[in-house]
C-alpha cells in the first residue's frame, strides 16, 4: 500500500489464498506493493441463523499470529466474502449476510488492514449500505472501505444486439454503474471512508460515462488479466481505449489492481506489474500550472481580500512570477500608447499613466518597458499603493531605477486627490470569479482621474460560471470548520479559491457578469443578478459551481482562465468553487438553473446564489452576506 | 390581527386609502378586526434610476404619526405596491423594483406592522425571493410576510375550452401555483416568517391539490366579493365548493381578508364579515380525540422511554382516561377465557392472569371484571410492574378491592422468575409506532412464563408509515436544540410522537414491521428491514413519513391509531413523526421509496431510516443509533 510518486502502486488479488506467508513473498518478489486476500475461507460459508454449520467449533480464519501487525497494516487489502447478499429478499440469506459482514469487518480492524474491498453489484444495495453505514458510525479505525464497481453492469456486457428493440431503447436500459455507487454513496452520506474500486470491463461505456469517475474518490482500479491483449513479443499489453483510461485515473492516484488468473505464464504474473509500471512512466509530462499548482489539487482557500487585508511579500514574490500576466499587461499598454499618439506625434507628446495597486511594481516595469518599446514618451508614471510595505519595496525600485518619471503615491486610490489626469489608467484588481476582489469599486473610484478619452486597462472582464460534481469538494466544505459567530451553514455560503482536480465540469461554463472600464453610467450599479441555464449530459450530482473569469485589457489583448480559452502557461488564477448545502441528483439531460446576485452596500460586496435543478430548489446561499462578505 | 378563537378574524383590504384613520374606522365598525392598505400610494410609482420623479423632494407616504403604535401594531397588515415586477427581464424595472421594495418593507418595519402582503404572481419569483430573504436577514423584527398566491394562475382561469387541444395536454400544461409557492419558499430556506395568503378564485383546483395547502403556513385567505352569490334574503353567501375550502382552512386558524368592492351595498360590507363568521360557527364540532389533542397541534414531543424511565403519576393519570382502549382490553381477556374455558368447566377451571407493565392497575380491572363477565373462576392474577412509585398504587388498590387474588410483583419483567406458569398474559408496551416502546423484547423475555398453549394479548401488532409533506414540522425539527454530545443532525435523525396538523399525507399509509406473541422462533430476531414504495399523487415535498400502529388484542378485538381504521375516540397515542435531513421535491406521481431498518444490541434498540425518491437518495439517517436509541 506504499506508494513512491514515481511508480504506479500495484497490488495483486488473490481469489484464495492457502498460504498467506507465500501468497506475499511471491507478489512482492514479481514486483507487487500489496495484495488483495479474502478475508475467510471462500469455503467458510458460516450459517448463523440455522443449519448444520451453525455450531461449528472451528476458527473462522487463519490466526493473525501469522503476519506481523506492520505487514497487515501496510501489505494486505481484506476482501468480503463473495457469497454475502445483503439485499437479498430472502431473510435467511440476507440475516445470515449481515452477521458475516459483521464478523469480517470486526476482523479486518483487528488485524488493522488498511483497506477492505466490498464488491457492488446491483442498484438495490440498500441493505449493504445500511450495514456499512453502521459498522463505519461504530468503529473509530480510520479504515477505508473500497467499493469494487464494474465500468459496465454484467448485463451490459453481454451482447447488446437484441432483435426487435432499437438502440434508443438499448441506451435507455443501460444499467449505470455509477448510479449503483452514488445510490451507496448517497445512504452513508458521502463518508470520507468510501472510495471506488473501479472494475475495469472488456467494453467500456462512453466518455460522458467514464468523465464522471473522475469526480468520484476512486481509490483503485481493478485490471482483470483477462482484459490483457499479447504483443508481438508475447508480453501482456492493453488497449488504447484502456490505456487511456488508467492513465485518466493515474490522475487521481489511484492504485492497480492485477486480479484473475496468471494468462502470460512465460512473461510470469511479473509482466502485468512491469506494464502498469510502463503505463505510469508514460504519463505526458505536468505542464507549468500543473507544476505550480502541485500539492495544492482541491485544496480550498479562502479568496483573497486585497482591500481589506495586506497582501505579504511572498505572495507579490509568487504572483510577480507568472510568464504570461505581465508580457500581456506590456502589449495592452504598448497597443493603447500606439493608439492615443499618432506617429508624428511620438517624440513631442508626453502620456501620463496611472498605476493602481502597484504591489511591488510589475505593472510599473511592463507600463516603462511598453512606453520604451513603442517609442512614446512619458510625462509621469504615478504608482498608487496602498500597503505600506509595498510602497517600501517601490521607493527602493524608484531610487535604483526609475528616478523622477515615477511618482510613488502612498495612499488608497479611491481616497486619493491626483495633481493630474492620466491617459492610461494600469491595474490588475481582478480575482478568479473576476470582480470578487472588488476591481469595480475600486476602479469607479479611480477612473475620476482619467482623462475623458483617456483608457483602462483592463477594458473589460467577464466571469463564467459552470455546475460541477466533486464529492471531495463537497467533504472538503462539509469538514471545514465554522468560524465564531458565523452560522452553521457558513462553509457552504462562502466560495472558495482551488486547483480543481477530483471533480467533473457538467457543462460549458456560460458567462454571468459583465464590468467595463470607464464606467460612464450616469449612477452607476455594481450590483448584478444572472440567471443560467445548464444541461447535464448524463446523470450526476451536482456539487455547487465552478467559477473563472477573462478579461480584455485591450483591443485583443486577453487574459483568460476559463478551461476553453486559458491562457498558456498562465498560473495566476486558480478557478473558484461556490458549493452547495445539499447536494442534487440529476438525470440524464436535466437542465440546471443556477441564480447567482452580486450585491452591494457602502461597506461591502457578496454574491448569493441558488441552484434549481432536478425538480429541487436550494435555498438561496448567503443571503446579506452572512457567511462571507469581501470589504470594501 | 387579534382573534378570539370564538369567532373567525376578518381584515378589509383596501385597494387605495385617502384616510386611513377613516378607513380604520369604517372597518371596524362594520366588524372588521383590521385593514390591509396599500404601504405607498398606488400612484406615487418611484423612479430610482431615472426619469423625472428621480429627484422628486415630496415624502413617499403618510406619516407615522397619523396612528398610534399600538394601532399599526395590531391593527394594519401593509400591502407592498403592486406595481413591483422585481422578476422583470428589463433592468430599470428590476432596479426600480428593488429600490422601492425595500424602501417599503422598511418603511413597514419602521411602522411596526405585524404583517406584510405581497403577492406573487409567477413562477418566476428568483428574484423577488432574493430581495426579500436578504431583507429577513437584515432584520430582526419579527415581522411576518404573507405571500399572497392565487389558487389558480390567472392563464387557468380563463376558459380552458381551446380547439385542438385535448384535455390531458390541458391538464399538463396547467400551472400549478403551489409550485410557485415552493419555489420562493425554498429559496427563502423555509423561513418561519413566510406565510401564504391564499387567494380564493372563481374555480377551485383539484382536491388534491387543494389538500396540499393544508401543509403549509397558510395565514390568510383573501375572498374576494366578486365571488360571493346572492341568497333570497339578498344576502352574499358563498358556493358549497368554497364554503367546504374555507372550513378546512379555518382548521389552520387562518384569518379571512375580504377584498374588492362592495357588490351588496344594501347589506354593507358588513354583511361579509357576518357570513364568515357564520361560516366559522357552523364548523363541525371538535371530536373527543380533538379535544384532548387541542393544544397540541404539530407540538413535537420525544416518545416515552418507559423501560429506561418510570413514568409519571400524572402520564398515568391521563392514559388511564382513554375511553375505548381498556373496554377492548376486558373484551379481549373475555373472549380469551371463553375460548380456554370450556361452558362445562367454569366454575371449576382456575385460570391464572399476569398482567405485565401493570402501571396503576388499569389492566388488571378490566381483566379482573372480563373473568367475571365470562363466569370464569380466576386461581390469581399476577400484576407485575417495575416502577416502585406504582407499585404503591397497586398495593393500595389491592389493600381496598383486590384482596388475595392479586398478588403484586414489584419486579422487571423480563427478570422474575413466575412461581407458576399462565393462561394469559395481558400487557400495553405498545407506542405510536407499536415496537416502539420495546414490547417485543420485554414479551419474549416474559413469554418464558406462558404456558404452552397460552395467550399473549395483544397478539400482533404492525407498524405502518406514510410519506408526509409538513413545512411546520420540518421547521419544527430544525429549530430544536441539538443535546450535547449528539452529532448536529441529531433533532432529524429521531421520532417524535405529534399530534398530526398542519401537514399532509402523500399516499395511503403501507404496514412496516409485524411483531406476533407468544413468539415461538428457535431463535428471536428482532432487527427488521423494510422497503416501502410510495407515490405521490401530486408534485409535493417529502419532509419525513408519518408513523402510525395497529394491534389485534385477541381475534377481532383490535386498537388502531392508522386513520382509516382509527378507534373512534381512543387518545391514547399521537402518530409519530420520522424526519427528512433535508426536504426531498417529488413531481406529480413520483415514487418515494423509504427503507427502514429496526435495529438491536442487547442494551438498544434503535430506527436508521433513508428516502429514495425524485432521483434524490438521502443519507441514512441514525447510523448505529448516533443520535436516537431506546435503552433496554
Amino acid at each position: 500500500m506504499q506508494r513512491a510518486n514515481s511508480r504506479a502502486s500495484c497490488g495483486r488479488d488473490f481469489h484464495c489464498c492457502p498460504d498467506i506467508g507465500i501468497a506475499l513473498e511471491t507478489a512482492c518478489k514479481a514486483g507487487y506493493d500489496f495484495v488483495c486476500l479474502p478475508l475467510v475461507n471462500p469455503r467458510f460459508k458460516r450459517e448463523f441463523i440455522g443449519g448444520p454449520s451453525k455450531t461449528r467449533k472451528c476458527a473462522l480464519t487463519r490466526s493473525d499470529m501469522c503476519l506481523s501487525s506492520q505487514d497487515w497494516g501496510s501489505l494486505v487489502v481484506g476482501k468480503v466474502s463473495p457469497w454475502l447478499q445483503l439485499d437479498a429478499d430472502f431473510y435467511n440469506t440476507r440475516k445470515n449476510s449481515e452477521q458475516a459482514l459483521k464478523e469480517e469487518l470486526t476482523w479486518s480492524a483487528h488485524l488493522g488492514l488498511p483497506a477492505v474491498l466490498m464488491p457492488l453489484n446491483s442498484g438495490k444495495c440498500s441493505n449493504q449500505s445500511q450495514c456499512l453505514n453502521e459498522y463505519m458510525a461504530s468503529s473509530y479505525f480510520q479504515q477505508q472501505y473500497w467499493i469494487q464497481v464494474p465500468l459496465l453492469s454484467p448485463a451490459d456486457q453481454c451482447d447488446p444486439v437484441i432483435e426487435g428493440i432499437d438502440d434508443d431503447m438499448e441506451e435507455e436500459n443501460l444499467e449505470d454503474t455509477w448510479q449503483w455507487w452514488d445510490k451507496f454513496r448517497s445512504l452513508c452520506d458521502s463518508n470520507r471512508r468510501l472510495g471506488v474500486a473501479l472494475e475495469l470491463t472488456p467494453d467500456l461505456p462512453s466518455e460522458a460515462l467514464m468523465e464522471r469517475w473522475l469526480s468520484e474518490p476512486v481509490k483503485a482500479v481493478v485490471v482483470p488479466t483477462s482484459l490483457f491483449l499479447t504483443n508481438k513479443k508475447g508480453y501482456p499489453v492493453l488497449s488504447k481505449a484502456h490505456q487511456a483510461l488508467i492513465k485518466n485515473l493515474f490522475k487521481l492516484e489511484v492504485q492497480v489492481i492485477i486480479s484473475g488468473q496468471e494468462r502470460h505464464p512465460e512473461k510470469t504474473i511479473r509482466a502485468y506489474q512491469q506494464y502498469m509500471d510502463h503505463l505510469w512512466q508514460s504519463q505526458d509530462p505536468v505542464d507549468t500550472v500543473g507544476q505550480f499548482a502541485k500539492g495544492y489539487e482541491d485544496f480550498l482557500q479562502s479568496p483573497l481580500q486585497p482591500l481589506m487585508d495586506n497582501l505579504e511579500s511572498q505572495t507579490y514574490e509568487i504572483f510577480e512570477k507568472d510568464p504570461i500576466k505581465y508580457s500581456q499587461y506590456q502589449k495592452a499598454v504598448y497597443l493603447a500608447l500606439l493608439d492615443r499618439v499618432p506617429l508624428e506625434e511620438r517624440d513631442k507628446k508626453e502620456s501620463v499613466l496611472m498605476v493602481v495597486g502597484a504591489g511591488r511594481g510589475p505593472l510599473v516595469r511592463a507600463s516603462l518597458a511598453a512606453a520604451d518599446e513603442a517609442g512614446c514618451k512619458l510625462k509621469k508614471v504615478y504608482a498608487v499603493e496602498k500597503n505600506p510595505n509595498a510602497v517600501i519595496t517601490l521607493r527602493n525600485i524608484k531610487e535604483a531605477e526609475w528616478g523622477d518619471l515615477v511618482e510613488i503615491i502612498s495612499c488608497d486610490m479611491r481616497e486619493w486627490e491626483a495633481p493630474e489626469k492620466t491617459d492610461i489608467l494600469v491595474s490588475e484588481l481582478l480575482g478568479s470569479f473576476g470582480d470578487n476582489e472588488l476591481s469595480p469599486e475600486c476602479l469607479d473610484g479611480a477612473q475620476r482621474y482619467l482623462k475623458d478619452d483617456g483608457i483602462s486597462i483592463p477594458a473589460k472582464y467577464t466571469s463564467y460560471l459552470a455546475p460541477l460534481m466533486s464529492c471531495k469538494l463537497y467533504n472538503e466544505v462539509r469538514g471545514s470548520k465554522v468560524e465564531r459567530g458565523k452560522p452553521p451553514e457558513a462553509p457552504f455560503e462562502m466560495p472558495y479559491v482551488v486547483r480543481l482536480h477530483n471533480c467533473s465540469i457538467l457543462d460549458d461554463p456560460q458567462p454571468v457578469f459583465i464590468f467595463s472600464h470607464p464606467n460612464k453610467a450616469a449612477s452607476i450599479d455594481n450590483c448584478r443578478f444572472k440567471s443560467l441555464e445548464f444541461k447535464s449530459s448524463e446523470a450526476a450530482v451536482v456539487h455547487g459551481f465552478a467559477g473563472y473569469f477573462d478579461t480584455q485589457l485591450y483591443k485583443d489583448v486577453m487574459l483568460s482562465i476559463v478551461p476553453e480559452t486559458h491562457s498558456p502557461c498562465m498560473f495566476s488564477w486558480f478557478p473558484i468553487y461556490f458549493p452547495i448545502r445539499v447536494p442534487i441528483k440529476v438525470e440524464k439531460n436535466s437542465l440546471i438553473t443556477i441564480d447567482i446576485w452580486r450585491r452591494c452596500t457602502s461597506k461591502n460586496v457578496w454574491y448569493e446564489w441558488s441552484f434549481q435543478c432536478g425538480g429541487q430548489t436550494s435555498p438561496i446561499h448567503n443571503p446579506k452576506g452572512r457567511s462571507y462578505t469581501i470589504g470594501l
